[in-house]
């Protein structure tokens, strides 16, 4: 990240408000509705006339969301400021504004600051996001992200997780699992680096699965195709926590059962091959790894037509009366109940979150 | 907190979705802008035509802005919620929905969280705010808050920090320091409890003291007492560092100097107290001791009979010429320097939050 000859600053001596102006110094706002950023008590919008504003929180933690081992500074801050940008394109709008808090204990230079911000300010630009405020502070221990992403949306384009209706088709964008193989070879890697230090890591031609865990995006584009085919989704929701649980969250929310057919389900063939590899049912990291970022939704019967040749979008089931329960039809065609994780499972795992 | 009888609940048992039901399950909304609250990728709110939004975060962490010793659960809910409110009081706005992060190790009980929820329902209700949404996650090791509060205010009634010139009038509400000296008997009382278990505290006649630190107000009447007079303040600030570096960041903004009168900072007698008890000067808690969440605001000297007999309101001193400084006249007379808290001070110390 920075040159191993170079003196890093310690927090202490920059001073916080010090700190606060070499992150914000360089920042500009590119939205006319972005009145004043940051430097005041509050930041101050402008909405339009007639939009509605979507507004979303993401809480990461160390050690519970990310690990420093592996997670580069810049990649943890893109990719912060992207799963929260992902909620805002859950219920089809469009990111306009973001607030960053951070928490930072005395372990970390000024310097590994400056890069988390070079990732969130990637970010911003990258998904025309202005970065209006937050609040810096000092923690006993570790690194506390809490990002806070405000969109906008015409009221009536609006998607809810609430408005499936049985026989309505269940569709996913990309593919999933890859970001969850990618974290098992991190993780891998990390075992053998802590093992023995001057094991170089082999991570070659596995770059596709690396980028999904470090580095995902938000998919705008999808809204976008969607928009341009005349589809609006019923219900939709982004997959943070793997599709079983993400389907499970549509379902209950619009009081309606599924069925999803494991070889719909989209998966890359190095997240097939690597899932192999480490004796995983590809399915499976699918249905609960997570953190791909694809977007869950589902369409009327009646837009079939629109959607079945739109490229990186693959119907997977389709939704069901509420009696009928959560089921996925296997590879040999049974039907056994949808699954999803617990808090268990999120104790130690990645930077999923949940929203209350 | 619990009847000691009363069995806790581990948050592994009641699982992170059944505690975000848990502690959501009795939302209502007030406001009709709040279309959506809790419960999807975000949260949508249809903002009034005319108006602006107001957004502002603060991040609270255990160990660094609060001490589970002697602030209890509820309070630190209160509390939180109140710091953030403030500073939408702060740019002359009303709040009017917030969102809220929480981080928890497995040390705390279910219930324990609840009773932090409580407080911040209870913030909520006093202040008419919505609670629309939040990010619940484990962590390692302590307690994480971040709250973002979303305030709406006439555009032609916003107050910055910026707007204060030369021979304006610096005012500040109600009485300052009396949050700090609470800390200091809070503090003493820890010691005094670790090296004793078995002595028993002695606050009496100091409560007070120790609401002003436990349980501090937005002071949104001060706002409707202000309007009532016909006066707009030229900038404004909430004091959450102390007089001193708040009325640095006036000057700052609005490119002025500044003076101010020590006989004139407006310090309860059971402050004065105290702090001699202390041996602390009475001044200085109110410069450097932070946490009042006061409103230190400039006014134009024209409207001087409109403010000189409001209640709760002191001018404690002017704006000057950039040139001419930030200084403090003494009760003996002598013109020194303003002097502002570090970085160092805020480690261990209170629930001040830095704005980035």
């Amino acid at each position: 990240m920075s040159d191993s000859t170079e003196k890093l600053t310690d927090l202490s001596a920059l001073g916080e408000f010090g700190l606060i102006d070499a992150l914000t110094k360089d920042l500009h706002t590119i939205h006319p509705a972005t009145i004043v950023g940051v430097g005041d008590d509050a930041a101050v919008i402008q909405p339009e006339t007639g939009k509605v504003m979507l507004v979303s929180k993401d809480l990461l933690i160390e050690g519970i969301h990310f690990d420093m081992v592996y997670m580069p500074l810049k990649h943890l801050g893109y990719k912060a400021a992207v799963v929260n940008i992902s909620d805002i394109a859950a219920m089809n709008g469009t990111p306009k504004q973001m607030l960053v808090g951070l928490g930072v204990s005395s372990k970390y230079s000024a310097e590994a600051i400056q890069e988390i911000y070079v990732g969130i300010k990637k970010a911003c630009e990258v998904y025309q996001v202005d970065l209006i405020g937050g609040d810096t502070t000092s923690s006993p221990a570790g690194l506390f992200l809490s990002l806070t992403i405000i969109g906008e949306a015409d009221p009536e384009k609006v998607v809810y997780r609430k408005g499936a209706s049985p026989n309505d088709l269940l569709c996913v964008s990309g593919d999933l699992g890859a970001a969850y193989m990618g974290l098992l070879l991190l993780e891998r890697e990390k075992s053998v680096f802590l093992a023995d230090p001057n094991m170089q890591p082999d991570l070659t031609d596995k770059e596709y699965l690396l980028e999904r865990q470090l580095k995902p995006e938000a998919r705008m584009n999808i809204l976008k195709i969607l928009d341009d085919a005349g589809v609006k989704p019923t219900s939709m929701i982004d997959i943070s926590d793997g599709l079983a649980s993400e389907a499970m969250h549509l379902c209950k929310a619009s009081g309606t059962g599924c069925t999803i057919y494991e070889d719909k389900i989209p998966i890359d063939q190095l997240t097939f091959d690597t899932a192999k590899e480490f004796n995983i049912v590809p399915s499976v990291a699918a249905l609960n790894g997570g953190e791909d970022y694809e977007l869950l939704f589902t369409i009327k019967q009646s837009d079939f037509e629109k959607v079945k040749e739109l490229e990186g979008i693959s119907i997977i089931g389709y939704m069901t009366d509420p009696d009928d329960g959560e089921n996925l039809v296997t590879n040999d065609n049974q039907s056994i109940p949808l699954q999803a994780q617990g808090w268990d499972a999120l104790k130690k795992r990645n930077m999923t979150t949940r929203k209350g």
